[in-house]
């Protein structure tokens, strides 16, 4: 048996390692320091949005805090949240995935992160890490996409590079294998694409060397990436370093992109498509977002979950890229699952 | 034991009398039929825009004619769907609800239809009949409701009698028990909000006399609805002629409040909320609608379902209307179940 097509849970497997007595405060604590940065960051690379921040409480336990900019210079919507909640029980959604939180209080803490810029030509960018603890379990999850408007391969590359690099200070399997199941993850069936290029995405980081576990064995990703080897049994504080390491490789992934596109003129066209292409992300995020299902399914604070929706969205019944147009390039390259960090050694072997 | 809480399936039923052997032609003509009036009407009274038909067929069986208006003069956007499809099983979240229907190949026929209008004075319109068989069960479900952006209670009050009355002709336990299922199906939760002002929902009628049963007995339709005593059985004849009765009530519950509110002129504030409220309708059809959820589930044809979907929409981050204003009456009258065919009387009432 592979170990792509290992079963949600297993009674064979490693017992857990315990987190630390504090382990709740140091990742809270981890997460609000990564929205820091990245909204200090952001607010002066925009140089005129702000953030505004609302604190909120949950009524069934825990709260956050929602920064949300506003048509900034660069930024349409950007919005950076934190929260922390806790209740009596996971919503089945979570508890299929993980049986053994079943009957037992959560604890759940995150950072995520969905940016709309004005720019057709700046892509939407998403990031998201999560800690879970919930009876005898724990895990670390998330990962970062990118989606762009219009086909620029250098960006795509640059991204994926940089997200490979803080991948590979951890663990080499975790680019090939995370960059998979984020193909898998952030997949539109019903339109047969994916949301844009991808990055990577992990679930259910235990420690127990299992590695991953993306939704379909046998997806539109797959003759994208390679089989691993089982993972030696990782720490805590092994995955709490990576976690937090990736979220921040977001920085340094995206902020080149927004400096060499941001002032480049576009016009109605390239706006429009822009709009037609926010459509795919609210279909993503109503339709199959994990992180949208949990926060509705436990009564989250409804603003601060929907707030990864586009300021302005169009849909066009039958839309159709004109053939040989950089937006068919989008559909027909940009739109499938691409080995994105090896792509210009590629383009060379083709040249060669 | 009250018929809102009858379980999903009782093996005290009644046995449902067999439909006609040309039930399949009769129905799908008869929602073929319905299309063509309604199309041909609505051409009429925009005056400008056309409705452009595409014929499908559906790979796994069956097919349909998509009618699509694109930027008429009344009509930003106007989808009048037939389908006709079959197929080897039933999507779970059917057979969840028809356990009799497991193992059984089924047929479902309908007419759908969602227009989106110019001008926020003109509601947005919903309607779908459908007809399903599959094994040794066959049923009718469907209905209408309308989607307001400013409020006008005359508008919707004569909505609302029109197909009252449409109803009242078949049955007189039809529309209380109808409006109800209506509110609480069209609700969207995350938002506690009403979609718009409702109108009439029935599913899984299939003439053993059960009228009524709607997601939530205890939801926040209950305090509007009246309870009511088991129906006699109805045949497949009595049914037909309803669900279309129901259908050809659409034309003279809406063509009215077009013609009297197409012209009134609006500015950008009316037209930024019409924008706004647009966004409640992607996240109802999205996140809970049914009609969606058994289209992309049965790999149907992913333009017509989603053509539901409004041209151009927005979003915008903890949006409050203004107080005293005819937004925040939208959300305080219209955004919650009214009993809106008494609602001059009560209006009266409450004057005297």
């Amino acid at each position: 048996m592979t170990l792509a097509s290992a079963p949600a849970s297993s009674t064979t497997q490693t017992p857990q390692l315990a987190p630390p007595s504090d382990s709740r405060e140091r990742v809270s604590q981890a997460f609000k320091g990564l929205q820091d940065r990245i909204c200090q960051k952001l607010a002066a690379v925009d140089g005129s949005g702000q953030f505004q921040e609302d604190s909120w409480q949950r009524p069934d336990g825990g709260g956050g805090r929602s920064r949300v900019m506003k048509q900034g210079d660069v930024f349409e919507q950007g919005g950076v949240n934190f929260s922390e909640v806790w209740g009596d029980r996971l919503p089945p959604s979570i508890l299929m995935q993980r049986p053994e939180a079943k009957g037992h209080g959560f604890y759940a803490t995150g950072t995520s992160m969905v940016l709309h810029p004005h720019s057709p030509y700046v892509p939407t960018v998403h990031l998201n890490y999560r800690y879970f603890e919930a009876g005898p379990v724990w895990w670390f999850g998330g990962g970062i996409d990118l989606t762009p408007y219009y086909p620029f391969e250098a960006d795509v590359v640059q991204f994926h590079q940089t997200i490979k690099a803080a991948c590979d200070r951890h663990h080499k399997d975790y680019y090939p294998n995370f960059k998979r199941w984020c193909d898998e993850y952030f997949y539109l069936k019903h339109r047969q694409e994916t949301r844009g290029v991808g990055g990577i995405f992990f679930d259910y980081q235990d420690g127990r060397g299992e590695l991953y576990r993306g939704p379909d064995p046998a997806g539109p990703a797959a003759q994208h990436s390679q089989q691993v080897g089982e993972l030696p049994q990782r720490s805590w504080e092994q995955l709490f370093t990576f976690a937090i390491d990736c979220g921040d490789a977001f920085l340094p992934a995206y902020v080149p992109i927004v400096e060499k596109r941001r002032d480049t003129p576009y016009g109605e066209r390239e706006r429009d498509f822009q709009l037609y292409r926010r459509g795919r992300y609210v279909e993503f995020n109503l339709v199959y977002d994990r992180g949208t299902i949990f926060g509705l399914q436990t009564n989250g604070r409804t603003e601060s979950i929907l707030m990864s929706l586009p300021p302005l969205v169009r849909w066009e019944y039958s839309y159709q890229p004109e053939a040989d147009s950089p937006e068919a390039k989008l559909y027909d390259i940009f739109l499938k699952p691409q080995d994105w960090v090896n792509w210009e050694v590629k383009l060379q072997d083709k040249k060669s």
